[in-house]
């Protein structure tokens, strides 16, 4: 067998002390994957004093992690701490070091991805990030190798387990937002500051990643249009469970023509969609490709434990890689898609109003969708004289078009209010 | 960018012309992905004038099949011509002869993998197959490398689309195992001798594969315990949808201690299991792992060009790892793990009985089940007088253990009929 690897661990939280964990007891199974024994020389952390989830074995934790980055002795850096900095120059003084480099710092890579990309292509070293996008499902692989002679035209992901656990629980118990939000905190599904997830930030940096790698260009989180769950009511809810749908946070990414279009926001789906059975906290990605059809791959989207194997599958491929000399695919952004800005994505609105009970209503909402060339798919009236509804799902047209008429609607004396509007995915447009 | 890699294609039927049609539509896209051009060289076929599902450029098709492989100037080699011969010999000259490997024949793998492995090992050579169990899912790269660092426990799979197609509909309309059958006929789903599907040998020798991956040992179609589905009833299909269940044919991987069991036979499992919503003749693998928690992968399990999208995967990384002089990880059957027995596997059953509607029969019957160690889960006990019915869920017990207490059963004095008997899997044990 050949010399050992050696592989230093920044981050000793709750997924990093998993890896440490893996690495130590999985020891004899990884040498015999990799070829090699893999040995741990050090876990960076910020205080050597905290506790710890696990046993680091004597001698090997230290604060001086640029210090640990910089040892000429390590062949590969796995970076669990997260956030931008020190995480990113961290990374960059990894590679340029001649280490190749594991991270699960989805933040970092929607943000400045191309920095590191590049810095890796320059080094001639691997940089792998598949805990990065849905935790424990290999997905950023299958889109990366499995996929690679096929041509994927659409992703639709649910990638954010707390707000997947949200929106569950509404449909479920018929809970409103603040509701289910307490639930999940209690829990630990949701954290005490929910912004990162409920508003969508968390999806959008996974939406980034995955458009990137399925359509082969540069999409950061700053192109993905993004939308949080914290508005979607229980007559959301209910008003999908009345269509047959269910409401989930998705991760959209389509090929548009020539373009990329990536957004995040809450949207209805048919109960017969296999994302629609994706319950609690689990996640679950949904790709469309020309010539595979439709695949889809579900399972723990976070969590210290099924993070890790993520990490360690991840692991392995690079330090069987470096044994062999050689690199994996790279990121390829050769296509160089524009982004297509959100107004002129084509989308599907679902719209409940509450109208007066007279002549001539439906004909007067017709025409605001006609108004904005917006054609109708199906109308639904419910109720009858103050509690006359009207539930209207259109054709996909251009969102900013959706979005007038509704602001149209609104507007309209005999409309008393738009009590629900929202997207509509996942089905025929 | 470097030379041309040169592809022979053996096979243009099913999958053989969505290989030949993706190698010419994606050239670009897979020069891209490669890192340079793929060239089609030549389409070995039986038939020279038979239609084609595909126009194969001019001078390319041969039936000289033995002479294409043997050319030296060709570096990778698609076997998609199936069954055992010539497909072995075929491949063990290509691998001699100094070419990389992608074949989709479940068949041959799973009937004498261990013989290629070697010779693509000797001769230092890639052999990937990726199409060769569940289509276009991508599940064995998966297997083989995203859960590397990991541990697999249990791989559960729906991977043979036929039988799923006939156990769906069933459940949906009720129909007998024949007026299914011919349903799936008529549609295509199901070939005029469906033996291989029905029988479960399709599944058998996919669980071997997949047996082989996950738990890196030698597992061929032979030590599979195979059941089909021509004996399930309207009536078992019914008992299990009383139950909250639904049968499914599985193919079942488990590590159990120091063994590998591996086995195909219909099972009811919970509708709320994520393998229960799987319908029509789509695939899913369902993997559980230690630090993964579960996964699922879900997909067309067979048809021309999903399972050529596979192919084309398969064939970007091996003309990659060409390219650079390097290959994929190969075959690990490092854990040399013994085959379990079928009876001393461990399973849990679901018997339905007409009894005697008389005081003591539940006793009686609970006996049985004693008599072999197996200890009841649940019993339920339906109808009165000539309709009385037991239904009794057992916990886990040697597969053997329930063989034998049935047995019991049908020679009892109050029993006027076992209606059906079927395992359990997918909830606790
Ligand atoms: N948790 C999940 O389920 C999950 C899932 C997918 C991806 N991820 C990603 O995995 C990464 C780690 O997440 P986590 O949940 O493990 O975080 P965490 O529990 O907060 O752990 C962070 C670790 O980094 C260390 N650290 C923080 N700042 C540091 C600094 N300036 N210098 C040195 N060490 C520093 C901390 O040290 P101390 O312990 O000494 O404070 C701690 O050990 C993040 O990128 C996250 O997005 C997490
Ligand atoms: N079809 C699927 O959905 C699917 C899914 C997964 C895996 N697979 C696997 O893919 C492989 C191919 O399946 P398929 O459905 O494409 O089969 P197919 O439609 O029957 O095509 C077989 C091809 O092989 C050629 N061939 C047969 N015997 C030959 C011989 N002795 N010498 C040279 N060529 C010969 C045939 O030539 P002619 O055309 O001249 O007769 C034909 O082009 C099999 O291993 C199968 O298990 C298929």
């Amino acid at each position: 067998m050949s010399e050992a690897l050696r592989v230093a661990v920044l981050g000793c939280g709750a997924v990093g002390s998993q890896v440490v964990r893996l690495l130590t007891e999985q020891s004899d199974d990884l040498a015999a994957r990799v070829g090699a024994p893999v040995e741990l020389v050090g876990v960076g952390v910020r205080r050597l004093d905290a506790p710890r989830d696990v046993e680091v074995p004597d001698g090997l934790l230290t604060d001086d992690v640029a210090g640990l980055v910089a040892r000429d002795d390590v062949d590969l850096v796995v970076e669990v701490i997260g956030g931008i900095e020190p995480a990113r120059s961290l990374i960059l003084s990894a590679l340029d070091n001649g280490a190749s480099v594991v991270t699960a710092n989805k933040a970092l890579l929607a943000e400045d991805g191309p920095t590191l990309f590049e810095a890796a292509e320059k080094a001639e070293r691997d940089l792998y990030y598949e805990a990065a996008v849905a935790g424990a499902i290999p997905i950023l692989r299958p889109l990366r190798e499995s996929l690679a002679g096929d041509k994927v035209t659409r992703v639709l992901g649910i990638v954010n387990g707390t707000t997947n656990f949200i929106l569950d629980k509404m449909d479920s118990s018929g809970a409103g937002f603040s509701e289910a939000l307490e639930e999940a905190q209690e829990l630990g599904y949701a954290e005490a500051d929910p912004t990162a997830d409920v508003e969508g930030f968390d999806a959008a940096a996974k939406a980034a990643i995955l458009a990137s790698l399925a359509f082969h260009s540069r999409v950061t989180a700053a192109d993905v249009h993004r939308e949080g769950i914290s508005d979607v009511t229980a007559a959301d809810v209910a008003s999908a469970r009345d269509m047959g749908s269910v409401v989930k946070l998705l991760a959209i990414c389509e090929l548009r023509g020539d373009q990329v279009a990536a957004r995040v926001h809450p949207a209805m789906i048919p109960r017969s969609h296999p994302l629609a059975s994706v319950r609690e906290a689990y996640n679950a990605v949904f790709v469309e490709s020309e010539a595979a059809g439709q695949l889809m791959f579900y399972g723990p989207g976070a969590g210290g434990a099924p993070t890790a194997s993520a990490v360690l599958g991840d692991l392995v491929t690079v330090a069987r890689n470096r044994l062999a000399g050689t690199r994996g695919a790279g990121e390829s952004a050769y296509a160089d898609r524009a982004v297509q800005p959100m107004g002129e994505t084509r989308t599907r609105y679902h719209v409940a109003i509450d109208v007066d009970d007279r002549a001539g209503v439906l004909a007067a909402v017709a025409n605001a969708f006609a108004d904005h060339d917006v054609s109708i798919q199906t109308v639904r009236q419910e109720g009858r004289g103050a509690d006359a509804q009207l539930v209207v799902v259109s054709h996909a047209a251009p969102d900013a078009a959706l979005a007038a008429t509704v602001e149209q609607l609104r507007n309209m004396d005999i409309v008393r209010d738009v009590t629900s509007v929202m997207r509509v995915e996942g089905g025929d447009e």
